[in-house]
């Protein structure tokens, strides 16, 4: 493995009851003065932000409001939250949603301590000099948000949709009960487990050797994630498949799998740069992008997706190539996705191959993208070609 | 899973050169008087204590010294820790050395800050109030102290072995180059693997439903541990060997595998009723104990012992029923510890049957140990006589 240092201070609280039992004590640890940042009617449909507006004003707690924060979180919506915490004097922002919600809420927190335009950070320009201080309240198995540092926002003025983040930024609680994710539509469930499935694929597809144990570790949470999808899908009231979903898009990126291995995230970049231009879901544009990309490297190291046949999809290799077994795991991460009514090709966003160039261009504008295969223009522009 | 909360803020630093980077400037930010805490001499004959004091010398560091920590580490020694740091007015424990250092170091932490005996908290008639930070540097890949925020402790006077910890104790940052783990002799080898494969199993044998992704991530460190013991202790200076063995330790015991459970504990229980006695390393202990518990236990789920079969050892389950495979993976179990060349049976320490009742009785003085089952006097007694 590679040599690296790991440290995640969030504070994760699992489990229903968890929020009633220990939130206020949380917040007032920190201050009095929280912003709430949320997206559309979801939380006030579902109780739960009555619940979490009660308990705070129990705890004679002063609440501001940020609301309406989109899928694929925009730099103007941050701008108003940094402009509200300086303002206000805001001791705390509580983020309240998934992983857009949470996303932009680190954004602000760092906007609030940096001095000139946050976007700079998100575009290389700048570094985070601090943050306030974080609290999430998750209702979405999807990106890990709740328990990284990282976050992606969208500069709807340069069609730029941007990773970033800092040692500032990872939650200092988060709260993650199940229940808050019944109410979750069967779509989002759907791109929440591609996106999930997707960061352990990011980890899964290194270069770096002798790493037995990363490999069975990520193994787990790709083999319990396929596993487990059909049944949340399937039953949005069951407990314990949304439970473990949510443990496990907690796990996939929280860097507990991946420690000593660098990722590959090839994926991610070309599928922010669909976003970027169709505003299509996350996790739906990794679905259709992952098995061409995994087609298109395969022959770097195809006995790491041989693993994945045997090791994740419990296929007998007696009598199989590596080659063969490579193709058998594609084949059957095609399947999941299919299984569990994920996209398959651009097609299915009527996306046509009209903007490929520039899709391609933007992807690899920092450099070439990848660590398992290095990629250029030309490949981004192959695989976006394969997937349409 | 069961509700938790979940936090570790331990700084991990893995690999070869981490010490030379990092150490001067992670001690800096604590203080400039530190207390070293170290075992024999075996960390001045591989250059490891030279080099860390000429670190710390560069940047006008103090140090003190606390040296022969015993293997089981004793109260007696932790109050002498406690005096060095109340006298000289400590600012950081370093320690160095392996798990009893470590165990003794979170002792001196939590005694320098406690109004009264440290050893109330491990008696449990006390709660530690504070702790010192404390820094640690690791030479032996077992029992995952550098991570966590336990440890045991002997007190001689008593004939008691206790474990015991608090939030206080999780290190402030850990340093693990496996190169400080290639003089670790070969019977130490073989004793780290059977602690840190024994945290495994104290996990892997819980009574909680619906824990699938944590199954998965127990079975991922158990099978890495089995695949590379052999190598660590056949050759010693093996990197990767050394690396992938120090890996496992840390992640069997820093919380990351087993949240959401509870796991057992009582083969370690049983474990220090006959160290507190005979003095014998832990991790032998615990070899000979857990595949006569694990015979005992088995009825209680028999397909936990099956997946154990199958998801590590590979066996595959056609035509077995699930009480063959629960004692095919006990019997895989015992393999293992022959091929490691770990003990088997209490005689091979000069064990007889003499103390088996007094064992049996402090095991269980606190009630019955153990959750996947629970066992009283006379089941640790039924344990302890198989293993003769």
């Amino acid at each position: 493995m590679d040599a690296f240092r790991f440290q995640n201070p969030t504070a994760l609280y699992y489990g229903k009851g968890q929020i009633e039992s220990h939130l206020a004590n949380e917040v007032l640890q920190v201050g009095k003065r929280v912003l709430l940042v949320y997206g559309g009617g979801s939380i006030k449909r579902s109780g739960l932000y009555d619940k979490v507006v009660g308990i705070l004003k129990d705890a004679s707690v002063t609440t501001f409001e940020l609301s309406g924060v989109e899928p694929n979180p925009r730099l103007t919506t941050v701008h108003k939250g940094v402009d509200i915490c300086r303002t206000e004097n805001i001791d705390l922002i509580l983020a309240i949603g998934g992983g857009s919600v949470l996303d932009c809420a680190k954004a602000i927190a760092m906007g609030a301590k940096y001095d000139g335009d946050v976007w700079d950070i998100y575009a290389r320009k700048g570094k985070a000099t601090g943050a306030l201080p974080l609290g999430t309240i998750l209702t979405l198995a999807a990106t890990g948000s709740e328990m990284n540092a990282g976050g992606v926002i969208t500069n709807w003025e340069t069609k730029e949709k941007l990773g970033g983040g800092s040692p500032y930024t990872y939650p200092r609680f988060s709260f993650c009960d199940p229940e808050n994710t019944y109410t979750v539509p069967r779509d989002q469930t759907i791109y929440g487990a591609c996106d999930m499935l997707a960061h352990c694929f990011e980890h899964y597809f290194h270069r770096t050797e002798h790493t037995p144990l990363q490999q069975h570790l990520i193994e787990a949470v790709i083999k319990t994630i396929i596993e487990n999808t059909k049944a949340a899908i399937d039953h949005p009231n069951d407990y314990h498949a949304r439970e473990t979903l949510m443990y496990c898009s907690t796990m996939a990126l929280n860097g507990m799998i991946s420690m000593g291995i660098q990722g590959d995230w090839a994926c991610h970049a070309i599928e922010h740069e669909i976003s970027a231009i169709y505003d299509i879901p996350h996790g739906g544009g990794l679905a259709i992008i992952f098995p061409h990309w995994m087609d298109y490297t395969k022959q770097v190291n195809p006995s790491r997706f041989a693993s994945l046949a045997t090791n994740v999809f419990g296929v007998n290799p007696d009598g199989k190539s590596v080659d063969e077994l490579a193709d058998i795991a594609i084949a059957k991460v095609r399947d999941y996705y299919r299984e569990i009514g994920a996209p398959q090709h651009l097609a299915d966003y009527d996306i046509g191959d009209d903007q490929l160039d520039t899709m391609a261009s933007q992807a690899v504008r920092f450099g070439e993208i990848g660590n398992f295969k290095k990629l250029n223009k030309d490949d981004v522009y192959n695989i976006l070609k394969a997937s349409l």
